[in-house]
């Protein structure tokens, strides 16, 4: 066994510790209230990142939360690696449904539950844990290694654009590892060659200036939530498609090829059926679950409130109703073309009497392919067939990651999925947690990754 | 000038006083963390009672909040008259909306507000305090009163049919006069001659387990808000109608005479439409507002709510959407029947892979009307007539006062309305207020109905 292998698995308590402490910081990227919450997380990150062995370290500002940048320089003929990650995390609410506070890590049977274990924290540290023990016993790492870690991937990376444009030289690289994603299940290793792409909004109904008596007014008045109803049930047709004009335009069919690897993944409708709890699946007609989500778009509904929701009764019209609304994107649609497709849409349904009000909240990002055979991917396959004793699946993850869009316009480099989360882990729900065996095995994953990326192709 | 029209004057920054501290009790029926506020409201106001000087008074129980009674009893041939109200108010929310808090009454130009200002404890105290005034000037009441206090109005009265029932010997009376209801305008009296009545629940729409990633899932999953949309835009037609197979079977048509008293009310549509800061009004085609409001049978959404609605982008398919529906009924209907109409509907119209459950939140009512020659509305269309100078128009209320019903039912007497709120005073929204100068009318009128009514029809 290699030495830093052997250094894991003697200090993994301390390891388990220090991902333990990362999860107590409420890094809520899309609410106001945790600005100062993200700097100090961001500080916890860069002190480890200095604690594993790095020469350089800094926090770098963007116009919202900064970015915490590593870096160890190789000798020059050394390739050098970039890794992603996002110490970021979803909200919590709702609340109540937690068994224990989102933000006081629990560890119970080989897991670790608190919001952000397993989106993004758990897989972030990984590689930070693989670098530190391969430097505590070699005293360097086997190829340049750069840290670029954000604090906005939760609300779309709406920074990380420009801050990739200004800083091109200091990121420049011949591939990129993220650290966020995951793997296909517990026993059976994949790699993520697509991911959809993203963009969303809020529409605002306004009805009368106040609340109002729905005794005294019902029926002469328009009802914000009639007319938010009406609008939403117009932008999908009963087949499941989505009926914006022109949103399929831009859509890339699914090609043999793509079919056929997808057919080959394991997956049983009916199991994934039942473990989410669901009597049916409703998805758009002609296209297997793992289709729709992976090679086709979706408009999903992620909020919606208006009017009373205590207990009991109160009879108002609301004068307010709130939908918020995301799109999941396909090559080749343009997020800000389908904002327009939606916008459009909308006004042509609106009913009267309302007033229509817009908010977006998703800046937007295109869909990401990586080839499958690209060297980046044959090195983690490699790695990856090792460890798991069988070789990687390829997978079209449904989420997005805008930012593999953006290292490929700005940097012209394409990012390798490299983590090691699972769909069961409740990302962006209640009770989120992270297996410490994925914990384990994506720093050992990581350490052979970055010897097996210094040995080149030839390895 | 009548001695007590006198003390009411001399005494009434005394009076507003008690009308404040009335309003500090946050005396909230629909939320079960008030309980305790409900009975301390329920003493402070049996103590007015006490104070007034009537010989019997009591909290009477209920399975729910305490009716407050209280009794005069005048000489065996003189009539009895039952004086009708309620203590409990609406919730608060949106509580960001209230310029002042709503449980600390805050005066400023006439107007005093708070929640319930209005509706009903403004109303509520007037004739307490004509009684008052009366007692204290006269030592005695021209007739005998009964004063019934009750404090679940905003919830539906759930509990006042069995009460009425068990209490008809003590309850029984010639007429009834309620206190909850309002005028037409500041200078223009109005005697409600109809009423609305009302039903109501709550759809609970589940879909997986728990909340999952928009992402991740988006596509093949069902999406609770988006099936919640769909059941909400199928409940009306696009010419405003109730979607409800059977919804109109059993509505009185509108007859010529009640058309030509409604055409005689003074009402501009663009005022009120500005008065209520709307572009357009949108209710059933074919009838005129008032119509629409007082004579036409409505189909409300008072609620709606699921998922993320923080600030900024939550990527979540919510596990529940919710909606709470109010129908507002008309002569023939039946209030049960429209709910199982509304079931039937819903349940045909549901979409796959989501279950629907329901919680009836409104035990229902029919709606009501009472004979505009009434012994009861000659008595009170004269006292009003000298009072503002010009007799009452004849009003069709859009609201509900589901006692109204039950007291028919049960003691077999109409019930007048007779009080003094107006459309603009917000009840049910916030901010609402009550004129002091209606305070003041109101007790004057009762005072000078009490004394008209002892005196018969010959008066």
């Amino acid at each position: 066994m290699n030495r830093f292998e052997s250094y894991l698995t003697e200090h993994q308590a301390e390891f388990v510790d220090a991902l333990r402490h990362f999860l107590t910081f409420p890094s809520v990227s899309s609410l106001p209230e945790h600005k100062g919450d993200m700097l100090e997380t961001a500080r916890w990150l860069a002190d480890q990142l200095r604690q594993a062995g790095l020469e350089t370290v800094e926090l770098l500002s963007t116009k919202g939360n900064p970015v915490v940048y590593g870096e160890w320089p190789a000798e020059a003929d050394k390739p050098t690696v970039l890794i992603y990650g996002h110490y970021d995390v979803q909200p919590v609410d709702p609340l109540d449904q937690w068994r224990h506070p989102p933000f006081a890590p629990y560890v119970s049977d080989d897991r670790i539950y608190a919001r952000g274990a397993s989106d993004d924290k758990g897989n972030l540290l990984a590689p930070v844990i693989a670098a530190a023990a391969m430097l505590k016993t070699r005293g360097r790492l086997p190829l340049t290694v750069k840290f670029l870690f954000e604090g906005e991937e939760e609300i779309g990376s709406p920074n990380l654009d420009s801050f990739i444009r200004r800083n091109r030289d200091r990121l420049a690289c011949d591939l990129i590892l993220s650290a966020d994603g995951g793997q296909w299940a517990e026993d059976q290793p994949g790699l993520t060659i697509g991911l959809r792409g993203i963009c969303g909004c809020q529409i605002d109904i306004q009805g009368a200036g106040s609340d109002l008596h729905s005794g005294h007014y019902g029926g002469a008045v328009p009802n914000p939530i009639r007319a938010l109803a009406q609008i939403l049930a117009a932008l999908h047709q009963a087949d499941g498609r989505v009926a914006l004009d022109g949103f399929y335009d831009d859509v890339r069919e699914i090609d043999a090829r793509e079919k056929a690897l997808m057919a080959r993944l394991p997956f049983e409708a009916a199991r994934f059926k039942t473990a989410l709890g669901l009597n049916d699946l409703c998805g758009e007609a002609g296209f297997t679950p793992l289709e729709q989500i992976g090679l086709r778009p979706t408009l999903e509904f992620n909020g919606i409130w208006g009017g009373f929701s205590g207990a009991g009764l109160k009879t108002v019209i609301p004068a307010e109703a709130h939908a918020k609304i995301t799109c999941r994107l396909v090559p080749d649609q343009d997020p800000r073309r389908v904002i327009a497709q939606l916008q459009q849409h909308v006004e042509r349904h609106a009913p009267r009497g309302v007033s229509i009000g817009w908010r977006y909240i998703e800046k937007g990002a295109r869909a990401y392919r990586v080839p499958l055979d690209h060297p980046g991917n044959r090195a983690a396959a490699d790695v990856l067939t090792a460890i798991y004793a069988k070789p990687p699946v390829y997978m079209w993850e449904g989420g997005s990651i805008p930012v593999t869009s953006i290292f490929l316009d700005q940097l012209n480099v394409y990012t390798i999925g490299f983590s090691f989360g699972l769909d069961d882990e409740q990302y962006h729900a209640p009770n989120e947690f992270f297996r410490l065996s994925s914990f384990k095995t994506a720093q050992i994953a990581y350490g052979r990754m970055l010897d097996r990326l210094a040995a080149g192709e030839a390895a």
